[in-house]
């Protein structure tokens, strides 16, 4: 094992206990790179010489901070101010913006190194970049988070920032088989991302495990979570939850859901089967509405410019979202509220649900980058979701499970899927 | 009286008569901003040519839509990629963005005429601009959209952008004497707007009336609202709301709220007063709390890279946020969900609350930009607001009453304030 191929947590571990550099660190996910770049096609940008710069600076203890030498991957649709910024699409190619993007200042402020930009779909909507998924390069990665989720998966770094409007983080984490995780809605800055649809879009963060996921997402909330700022080692009270998506579900989503309830309640949880209220139903719709209807907006200005540069598939999109009513707008908005009050109610059952990350197995990327359909009732939400890997489909390829908790009770639902990574990994949680 | 000072639905009219070209209403606004320009001090940059060639193209025939050939001012903190864009600080110093911000966008796919930008003050807090109340230039216009609020009351445009972080939109409008309406938080694309708060920041408008304030939002958040959308010929049933903060209202405040309970009492609106619930009295602290942290991440990057082009002001609000703790924060952003939820019961009893705007007159500007004490909270709740001019203070300035109506009620809530802005000035409402 490389350092490369370790998580967050251990790799801060040797580095305070001096057995690992931030030097050896970036230069072993370097490595790795060169070795795997043009295969899995993660990085839209990297500048390795800068990143060796700054793993220097900290092993030098000029820089510190929570993250103190740890490689991190950005996602394309956040600005950097020392690195193109192209957002997935040729209208911005070259792009160098003014600013970092507030999460980025703030990795930077926590002593990350910054590894570069990963690939992005196109304004993290659906046409597919070049990412490749490491399981299987055949198979899509998923997306609009696609390289950050195969260059954690594919060790070429702990941590990556990834962003979700429909299912972007989640989805993408169940077909690499890493951890994803979405927080509560606009609890992590969004200055500096390029918006798709503004009252959906959540900064999201992708990692090996569920600590490694915590502590980065601690770093951006300022929270600053720490490995021992949640509870895993009681067995949470889980609600099984199909959603009204359920027969979206193949027979490997259907046979990972089952297996985590076996496992779960044979490791002493309290897994009882939760429907949601028939409001629910309107949910998936709504998304959609909302999502069309903000992206024609937020995009304005490259649909007037620039419209032979932007592809059919968004295209398509965006002329959706110009023909919806403002009354159809709002309707989609109040259903999302009605929902929104009734999840206490859910919540006061269960400490989380669990529900399906994915319809199954990544697809061939010749089919795009798979369906955000177990995604888009939960960002509509808000709710946190943490993908948790460990089981496989049909082809030996991940499949994720999603852990779904109550509007900013974060810690609890970090807590839950802590318990439930441990108990698919066959570890014991704590 | 000169089209410079004709609203913009009156422009409209005259333009679809015949009676009146945009060359001709841009370049009456070009005269007097020639003219005022020296004493108002309310431009960051204006660009009399373009905006010339917008009107032709206007009356070419070549442009069209809702706002077609009337001229827009911007506040300074929206981007614009044909004008520069500093955000009211030396950092962004001829800054020029990639992309127009989408609601700069949507303006020109209406047809409005960009004419430029206004000053702001720095990053839209209080350190405080050039620009000089028109009504007495030793008086402030208020801020933070100080430049867009003193534009539209010398009738150097009929319309302008703001927006409202803590009271930048309906402080100035009050101080200015025009109206100024900022919609449901949320209701308007923040695409391109340089962040303050990222769960406080408001786009808002200033106009010369409520029909003209209805007419702009309505082209910025897609319901295209006419004159006709919404109903002011019934008095409405109105909560006279003295607030928690009652005690910050000077005397011309106190005179001002008497006299509009009074007209629109004599009027035939139903008036009653309306007691904020006792939770309600700890949002002032906890918008101040959330601006803070907010602001304190928003700005990461300016912090940590140009500290000493930051104001002595705003570095104290930054080392406030930085010092503020996670869980002070999420204990503020849970008492606004506490109060948003007793929204409903308030607003089933009234069509809209009136209460004050700002403290009283506009004060001098040795003494800064005002106090935003009477905004905040409504920022914080998210609720449409609507300055209404129409009364005066003891040396003559303008005093206005704020109109105040329930979360995505805009239309009831410019109906309310379209209603009293005929009755204070003692036109027919209609």
């Amino acid at each position: 094992m490389t350092a490369a191929s370790a998580g967050a947590c251990d790799a801060l571990t040797a580095m305070v206990d001096g057995t690992l550099t931030s030097e050896r660190l970036v230069g072993d996910c370097l490595a790795r790179i060169d070795a795997r770049e043009a295969a899995i096609g993660a990085w839209a940008h990297f500048d390795a010489e800068a990143a060796r710069a700054a793993a220097r600076a900290c092993d030098d203890g000029a820089r510190g901070g929570l993250l103190a030498g740890l490689p991190v991957a950005v996602k394309d649709v956040f600005d950097t101010a020392d690195m193109p910024t192209a957002y997935g699409s040729p209208i911005y190619s070259g792009h160098r913006p003014q600013a970092d993007a507030a999460v980025v200042a703030l990795i930077r402020r926590a002593g990350g190194v910054v590894m570069g930009k990963t690939v992005t779909t196109e304004f993290a909507m659906f046409a597919p970049g070049r990412t490749a998924n490491p399981h299987d390069t055949a198979h899509t990665p998923g997306g609009s988070s696609s390289g950050s989720a195969a260059a954690v998966a594919d060790g070429m770094v702990p941590l990556a920032l990834g962003t979700q409007t429909a299912g972007s983080v989640i989805r993408p984490a169940s077909f690499c088989g890493v951890v994803g995780y979405k927080p509560t809605f606009d609890s992590i800055c969004p200055t500096g991302l390029k918006n798709a649809a503004w009252t959906l879009d959540t900064v999201g963060v992708f990692a090996r495990d569920v600590a490694d996921a915590a502590l980065f997402a601690g770093v951006l909330d300022g929270r600053r979570c720490r490995a021992d700022a949640f509870d895993a080692s009681r067995p949470p009270r889980l609600g099984l939850c199909r959603t009204p998506q359920w027969a979206a579900a193949d027979a490997d989503t259907r046979t990972a859901m089952a297996e985590a309830e076996r496992q779960a309640a044979a490791a002493g949880a309290t897994v009882c089967p939760i429907d949601l209220p028939p409001e629910f139903d309107a949910l998936l719709a709504a998304q959609h509405t909302i999502m069309a209807y903000e992206l024609a907006r937020t995009l304005a200005f490259e649909f007037d410019t620039a419209p032979d540069r932007i592809s059919a598939e968004l295209g398509t999109i965006l002329d959706e979202g110009r023909a919806i009513p403002a009354r159809d707008y709002a309707r989609a908005q109040q259903r999302r509220r009605v929902c929104q009050a009734q999840l206490d109610g859910i919540f006061a059952q269960v400490d989380a649900l669990i529900a399906p990350s994915a319809p199954g197995e990544a697809p061939r990327r010749t089919a795009g980058t798979g369906d955000p359909v177990f995604n888009r009732i939960w960002t509509l939400l808000g709710t946190p979701c943490v993908n948790v890997p460990g089981l496989t489909g049909a082809n030996g390829l991940p499949v994720g499970v999603q852990v779904i908790g109550a509007l900013h009770e974060d810690a609890r639902t970090l807590s839950a899927a802590r318990w439930l990574e441990a108990t698919l990994s066959g570890a014991t949680a704590g």
